[in-house]
């Protein structure tokens, strides 16, 4: 299905609404060299050296950013870490101008998380504007897009089913639910555009505050590639994965939950509701995961079950992979 | 009395509790080795090239931490920082599927430090439940234990008698003094620990509140090596080293104590309560010092008397030898 | 002019006031060889290898602690930042004490900001004082010195006049003006030294809250090298740089200044009052800028007139040159 003649040509990973199968196909291909990296004793090639990768988490986030901090480090990158606390941005600086600062550093690739939609595309455009030929990497950006989480969580879907030879081809007529805080998740949106153009039947549950009617009007134009439900039975029937979302504490006070208990009795994953899945169904979650809320804690801690902690490993194969594609085209 | 033909077993270092001498006398000989890189320009060794040594201080400690940062790093390990104020704690995870995402993220020791006594202990018994393979390391847990200090001032200490040859041998029918807070104190009791059986006699010292009476009980059962004193006199008397603790200054709002000046006339050391010591006596803090409580600000900063800085930079050296250690075992 | 047979002999940086031109020269000339690595794909060199370099930045800075840290690493040097936040300051350990301890640690230089004056100079004699070896590099102390921002803007200024070899030679008889908060700036200090040296016309331009009587005395004894003007058109007129500094929003609270808009209006740099300068001037800003207060947006952002991002390019070349120079010294 997909060769190894193949170039890699973004300069930026910002979404993957417009990603073809091919592309998709590169990644998880480079991710599977980089997976077996991570299995030896010495965990490090050379692949960036002498290259600066910057971590430009405007968003706090532990996970995600140490998964892209260790990614750099065993591609032997120099890493940055811009922490916004300590940071001029409190000193009237804009922020295209603290993007700046770090491209006339020296910075290669910059690794963008923050709470506005948008940030990492209008810096990407920056720094094309100006030639600067550094490349933006998307590591969530408001509700809009998470695409390294989402690359990831295809990995390892595919390697479930073919571990030495992931493919989108893998997953075709494959029944995949994402079930949870749809309308708020940056995860969902991005899981969405690739499991779609991988040719899986993505289904999605959530009461209705948390997957709101125009998702309905989206899925009718998919041509019977996805699906909305406000209940989640038919969502899990014959599923062959299910993904959890995390549901932010912030909703209930928003009065957009009754109550994490009700959420629980009405979308939580149990050992009973995946009784009606496929046989050798699995479950992800992008962590952290509340125990006993997106997942009953049996369940998470279940090797046949859960995917968690191969997501996480995952994660730092398919930062490698990314961070190589565009820290190679780049310079080509 | 050892022998190098001695092999490293152990996978964890939690507390010094149950440790041989043979143990002891392999961290002091391993440490002498890389007390020798540290002099030298080239302060770096690739013995953990590859490896990641993640640091989790869930509470916080500049100094413990740089010590292990250097000490990992001169062994060209990779260093991933866990900060827990930027962390998901908050967001609900557990410390046990915190401590999970690092391993699946690739950790091979995990140096943790918490408030609560027997985090640690925790977290390692979890990574052996589920066959990891990581080493845990004790930086120090709430009132418990604290061993890489205890062993570096043990390092210190022997090194006093013989530098390039340290050992517990050295010690027997040695006098060393511990004065300060010891019921708070988990460097105490790491130090009672090894001094012991090192074979040392060991006499504690401090005002009745920070020095309770079940520690009499305990003494009587050490056949002749512990004693307790709420005087400083009798347990400094012909004492070849005194090691001090930090006294916290919470201690004085939970009204343990009457006054800083109070303390320190009662059993702040000085040069004149020095006089009663042997006539070599070397002083011993693990920082940081409140200069003029737990010693005269002349004592501190006396080249014959202080072995503080000498404990600082033994502390790297001590550190890198246990990472070695364990490090090596791991993958035996 | 100069020669490469000079030595360099200083083991601090602490301000510029004594440097001679031999010694600025050869800064200037160590930064250019730098200056070309960073323009590498591999921007390392193996100068620094094994030795430590120390942050101590007890006045957070994300942009300089950031150049430091990326020129020491570019050297090859290991980094340790230590942040005051979690320090042990709070704990009553004095300033030196935190310097020994680091240097205990195996700290080869330290580099050093504080908000009071003198601070790197107090631990660059007590590192004397007791023949540690260690070189202190001041990164901003108070309102004194900031010697790394002024070499930059040396470096800066030189290498529009000859990319390829600048030196002081160069500045004869160019007129540079300084304009804004010159009171409060460390920035504005250890440039006065440094272009005076280099033999330029310096020209101070500001508000009388900012730029107070005294500095008249000052420049009446300066040879007719320094000037000072409470208007901006003489400061700028046929200048070759106009240097401008940033103007801190404490200012106005403070009420030195009625608001921005009058400041931008007597002392903002704009295209028109920019024609009055030299046909091909200049304007440098250390950052970060407040835009449409010290410089209009569109001048901020015009590439022939703007040399901020050379600024910060030169910032990690010239600290890469400061270090090298300092560390090589050091062990001679």
């Amino acid at each position: 299905m997909t060769t190894t003649t193949q170039v890699w040509t973004r300069r930026h990973i910002l979404s993957l609404m417009d990603f073809s199968v091919a592309e998709l196909d590169m990644i998880l291909q480079t991710a599977v060299s980089f997976r077996d990296v991570l299995s030896r004793r010495m965990k490090k090639v050379p692949a960036l050296q002498g290259q600066v990768v910057t971590n430009m988490f405007f968003e706090p986030s532990t996970r995600t950013r140490s998964s892209f901090e260790l990614a750099a480090k065993r591609l032997s990158a120099d890493v940055m870490n811009f922490s916004p606390s300590s940071s001029s941005l409190s000193k009237g600086e804009t922020i295209l101008d603290t993007a700046k600062t770090y491209l006339a550093m020296g910075a290669d690739i910059m690794v963008i998380r923050h709470k506005q939609s948008g940030v990492p595309q209008a810096i990407a455009q920056e720094m094309d504007r100006i030639k600067s030929g550094v490349s933006v990497l998307n590591a969530g950006d408001g509700r809009h897009a998470h695409p390294s989480q989402a690359l990831l969580d295809l990995f390892t879907i595919c390697r479930v089913i073919d571990p030495d030879n992931p493919s989108c081809a893998l997953l075709k007529d494959k029944k995949i639910a994402i079930v949870g805080d749809i309308v708020h998740s940056r995860v969902a949106r991005s899981n969405i555009w690739s499991l779609m153009a991988a040719g899986a039947e993505v289904h999605l549950a959530a009461p209705p505050t948390l997957l709101p009617e125009f998702f309905r009007d989206f899925a009718q134009g998919s041509d019977g590639k996805l699906f909305v439900h406000w209940e989640i039975d038919e969502a899990i029937t014959d599923a062959d994965f299910v993904m959890t979302l995390r549901l932010q504490h912030e909703r209930m006070t928003a009065h957009l939950l009754p109550s994490l208990r009700e959420y629980h009795q009405g979308f939580g994953i149990t050992a009973k509701r995946l009784k009606s899945c496929k046989p050798d169904v699995k479950v992800l979650h992008p962590g952290p995961v509340n125990r006993g809320v997106e997942l009953a804690s049996d369940i998470m801690d279940h090797p046949a079950l859960s995917l968690i902690s191969e997501q996480v490993t995952n994660g730092v194969a398919v930062r490698m992979a990314l961070l190589y594609l565009i820290g190679s085209s780049k310079k080509t």
